[in-house]
């Protein structure tokens, strides 16, 4: 038998009648194809949030000021945001990485500093950031994930801060994927009817602006926040170390993108946690064949999906390794 | 303000959007109205899965031999089962209940001994069971709730194991909604397409035979497994005990609609954990304006659902009390 067959039937002979545990048994397969083992193990799960801001905010995109970030980012090191709870309640460590806010923070055991600048340009006439602040994006990002694989960690999530990234967001799924950009644009967190409206304009002008972009890094260059691109050289990273990789929503989606055009073989190790209520997530998600673990709604970022799909995942696990088979249990199969 | 109305406005006030947390809000307003205070806390969450033979088994309505109801009691109690791996990861308490298996257990510290009979009557001819094994059902149910009370736990998960059971779940979701019985027939847990169209003739049958059912308590007591009455009688009683429900997948569902149409008011109090792919559970969740939290393509029962959105439920009340205010953490608002 090949380790496939093995591991199916391995999961076939549970005491719960063939594929009764659902998304739970893809993850269970997943993830011991991943670790090429029968009893897989997930040790110390983290999340990295990147937080950024993006010179395009101050067109309007967002409903919240661009001082947000800073702020979320001082809420995260002071335990605060909802990352926070839901990572404590489940024993998932968190650090946030200053991928380029528009701000200085004082030293935290927590906080990563990573500060590609001070955000990036306004996307509306530049590129949103030079060549050489995406190199080291991708440099100081793989630098996150050797840290990580040195602390024993083989489970990695994203979640990301950053005030008027659903636009850059938009704005890279949409040229990667050829669909417009009207398909794309979602409200973000809590924009209204004219503002929207407002925010689907500027979008286009954006788009329009910057014709002839052919690679993915160039893609990145041009409308990826900081934030973005070092999510997507962690993700990368992470692969090669052949860590598992919690996505969170549509933000994070976006970085995947681009890596999975960089590496496609980057999709065996990503486990997909939320699917958003974003306009364009969905659309994300089955155009790379993805299911998201849940759907509960969310709209906030941070990597809330993660940690709160966390236990889910390892109830994946935990069946392959702890449950009796029909054999050892005395059970009657079909 | 109303107590509503300091709720809403602490739950808008967290550190995130308005309603960015999505189900995680309303479960968080639904746990606290419950309670009725704005610092809710869950304690000793307990699944019950009920355990009973159907006397309908013997014509062939299900994948398995009737035998694996007491084989998979044996599997729970010797910690084997899906159910067992979950909890113990989500620090869940167990407990089974033999409602009505058809088979005699040892004394067990993990098992309560509730037995209406050994199996159900054949409904396909006779009422499935007596008035006064209807009567003991709710009576004994109380009593496990009691003692559950007694031991401080406010929150209680509902599970079962029958062979034959989503028959038994069907039939009474028909009967009690007035839905044609083929819209509430699925194949339980892997009837493959021949015995499906079986299954499907002879639930007609059974719904042909007993005409003019008119109250629940009737519907119940024609179609109803042990476990299913049980556990009908155990979620009234939860509710009398202002305690959370956690209500499971289809079979679940058909008991707590049992419970609903005797006590409406019980919706306030149920979370329903898990939306199974087994024809008729979306329905029946519809018809009460019912959302699950999970969507994992389950189809085991044994409260698997609960089990896994536990950690979920734990989140929204975590948040609502440890998530720090726009104020709290000088974050600027919208």
């Amino acid at each position: 038998m090949t380790f496939d067959q093995q591991l199916q039937q391995k999961i076939d002979l549970k005491t719960k009648p063939i594929r009764a545990l659902g998304t739970l048994e893809d993850l269970a397969f997943q993830i011991a194809k991943v670790q090429q083992t029968l009893t897989p193990q997930l040790h110390h799960p983290t999340i990295l949030v990147y937080a950024a801001d993006h010179g395009l905010a101050k067109e309007g995109v967002s409903a919240y000021p661009q001082e947000v970030t800073p702020q979320m980012v001082y809420n995260f090191l002071q335990g605060g945001a909802a990352i926070n709870v839901f990572c404590n309640q489940n024993n998932i460590a968190l650090k946030i990485v200053d991928a380029g806010v528009n701000a200085d923070f004082p030293v935290h055991e927590n906080l990563i500093s990573s500060k590609a600048g001070y955000g990036t340009a306004n996307m509306l006439n530049h590129k949103a950031m030079t060549e050489e602040q995406l190199t080291y994006c991708f440099t100081a990002a793989e630098k996150h994930i050797e840290s990580l694989v040195s602390s024993k960690c083989n489970i990695v999530g994203f979640g990301e801060m950053g005030i008027g990234n659903t636009s850059a967001a938009s704005l890279i799924m949409s040229s990667l994927l050829d669909i417009p950009i009207a398909e794309c644009t979602g409200r973000g967190t809590g924009v209204d009817d004219l503002n929207f409206l407002r925010k689907q304009q500027i979008l286009q002008q954006v788009h329009a602006n910057h014709p002839n972009l052919k690679t993915p890094r160039e893609i990145l260059q041009t409308f990826g926040g900081f934030e973005i691109a070092q999510m997507c050289g962690a993700m990368l990273a992470a692969h090669k170390n052949n860590m598992l990789l919690m996505i969170d929503g549509f933000i994070c989606s976006s970085a995947f993108l681009v890596a999975y055009h960089i590496n496609p073989a980057i999709l065996n190790n990503a486990i997909f946690c939320h699917q958003s209520d974003e306009q364009g997530h969905r659309i994300l998600l089955e155009r790379i064949g993805a299911r998201a673990i849940l759907n509960l709604s969310l709209r906030l970022g941070e990597g809330t999906g993660c940690a709160l799909s966390y236990p889910i995942i390892q109830s994946a696990v935990n069946f392959l390794n702890n449950m009796a088979s029909f054999e050892s249990a005395n059970v009657s199969n079909k």
